[in-house]
């Protein structure tokens, strides 16, 4: 975790940057149900789960999309803060195994309407598995100090 | 956590349900630093958040969501499945103390352009302090099958 | 989590209910162990226990009971609370991997010599496998309000 | 954690040994509930709980059951094994930073009806607060062998 | 964990102890990662590591040692308190799976400089794993009083 | 977390780094204490510990070690592995709500005598709390491929 203050203008649209993998355990499915209380048996019964069209236990959505955004953690622009995401989409079931990474794109750069000394980055987000498909997607919105405030 | 299987048409515009409480610890701090590997110093340092704006630690947003949206996992629908979550936003910080319930109410609902025997209900998810203040906001998506289709 | 108040003269002996299914991962183990600080090699020694007449680690009994109370926690009834648990047992070793889910039956009910508003109930509890076995077994006894002290 | 081979003839009634202490933190309130899937406002909900009684969170029985039971595990017995507890009674509540040790007396001895060359030691078992109050008691049932079987 | 008073002088070179085995579980992999925030993907990406020359997900060096001291943490000598380490290596690579234990040899005793009521043990540390390799090695300095000192 | 190859001659002897810092909590006492087994009074029981000389819960050791060296874990040199840890000192007492943070400094650099193309790069490390006094030190050894060994 190291310290990169970046203005607005200095991150390009189609900058992207890829995460390093991390295996989803069941250790992972046991501590998100415990964490969140959400003890459905999608999650939890592996005989129920047998038995379904999945073939066995799928990840919370909320704990992909946790871990996702977690695995991009690991540079921060004190000239940003997070407002908030759109778009979120579980794509594609994970499975106890499976080995996710995440792909971050610059997707588009607006003017923010409340803070003129700000810009909003559009960021694509993008969690894979180990086969390069796409498990969960969404759209991060990032508020980002231009150079004159980030100077100031 | 009990089942309870209702079809599109059964829900009605406007239904809304609170969960009970559960108080944000310093606990989960950890335990939601550990599971995704975001250490932050904004979640982690309370000498370093002392001084800030904040005047101390405040929570993931993404721990917000994920047991915000836990607090209500305790009835399943088994004619529903959850597509995604549409503008999730982080309104205000949480601190550790702060007790926490989530509203949902059924806002609208749309056909499901590519699910003829479904429909799609849309459901304002409001996160709430002890103040009654909205500390995170989303919009779920949720696909519904309808009478006949579940009667099939 | 749902509160349901139900006055004493309102729970039938007979009433019977069964909690979803849970699978008992080598995580639960490990978190049980790191919980209670009991690290025998029962539970801990997969090599020790290869050797043993179990075949395998099998899980603590407290965990068993301590779970499959856990699996009845849906349902509030605010006009109630546990005084204790009688023959309280362990049928049955558990091995990870194992699905439990509990079954509730009310078993009598008697005065409360204690507390006349109230009487006491008597649940049979009982935790079972996925080959319907019965693991744990215990009875639970519970002081409930009667109809007149709830009102009041 | 040592073995410690006590055939049934060497443990003599009224022999009693006490544990070191434990704090009960508010972390342990959170793995509980994590662990059992109990998160009743009891347990979990600070607003909530400051205007009961209790006038605070009060512990998960089956945790102080537990925790109990764990802080004696320090010695096998490779002799005996544990066959369930009797008359377990929540005596008085635990709150988030309660100093809890547990001492456990051996209380009266029998043959084991089924078991010619073991009998049963009946211990009391009583976890104490760092005001020497009883919180939790309980019978536990332990069958020992006897020293023909042990050194068969 | 019991407690026993040991003078320097009672503590005879070449003592040995040895510890309860055991089993390394993925569950401690994925605790010790969100303990200490060390993701890396030798640990926690199982992709990965299948392709290296490990050929599987290897043990953090900092969790052998914790779990290997931890594991030494049986009975407490009132008298001594833990000085450091030297020499701490990682000699052979821990995989999920693998069930290690602790070797504990007073190695050699010498005066110790600043206090002279005391003295220093060099204790040998090694753990074993289920083939009786030393995966891990290091020398612990224990710091006990002596006699007088200790009757003081 | 990010990969930055860096061959033995390009680390400079001075060369100095600090990590982000971490406040410890009671959180992490029990759970190094469950992740390791060492529920030792001097970590887990306050009444007990409020009577000593350190006035409080003292923090693990191995716990200090453990998260002291996580924090390093932001930058993976894939020329480099761990060879192990001399010297490592438990120099002041860590309690609950101290921040810690770890300073690394390339202290000298050796032959390493065994592997011709790689060097040992010996790096002080410093555990410091929010006072800025070292809690921990060690000296890590580290070997790291040459250039020309790294290039092939």
């Amino acid at each position: 975790m190291t310290e990169r203050p970046r203005p607005f203008e200095e991150i390009a649209v189609g900058e992207t940057r890829e995460t390093y993998g991390r295996t989803i355990t069941e250790t992972d499915f046991v501590v998100h149900a415990g964490h969140t209380g959400d003890f459905f048996p999608h999650h939890m019964d592996a005989e129920f789960m047998a038995k379904s069209e999945f073939g066995g236990r799928i990840a919370h959505g909320t704990m992909i999309f946790a871990i996702g955004i977690g695995l991009t953690a690991t540079e921060i622009n004190p000239l940003a803060f997070s407002y908030g995401y759109d778009r979120l989409r579980f794509v594609r079931p994970v499975f106890i195994g499976d080995t996710i990474r995440t792909r971050v794109t610059a997707a588009r750069k607006e003017d923010d309407p409340k803070r003129p000394a700000s810009g909003r980055l559009f960021e694509t987000v993008e969690v894979l598995n180990q086969r390069d498909e796409v498990v969960l997607a969404c759209e991060h919105i990032y508020i980002v100090q231009k150079k004159k405030e980030a100077a100031a």
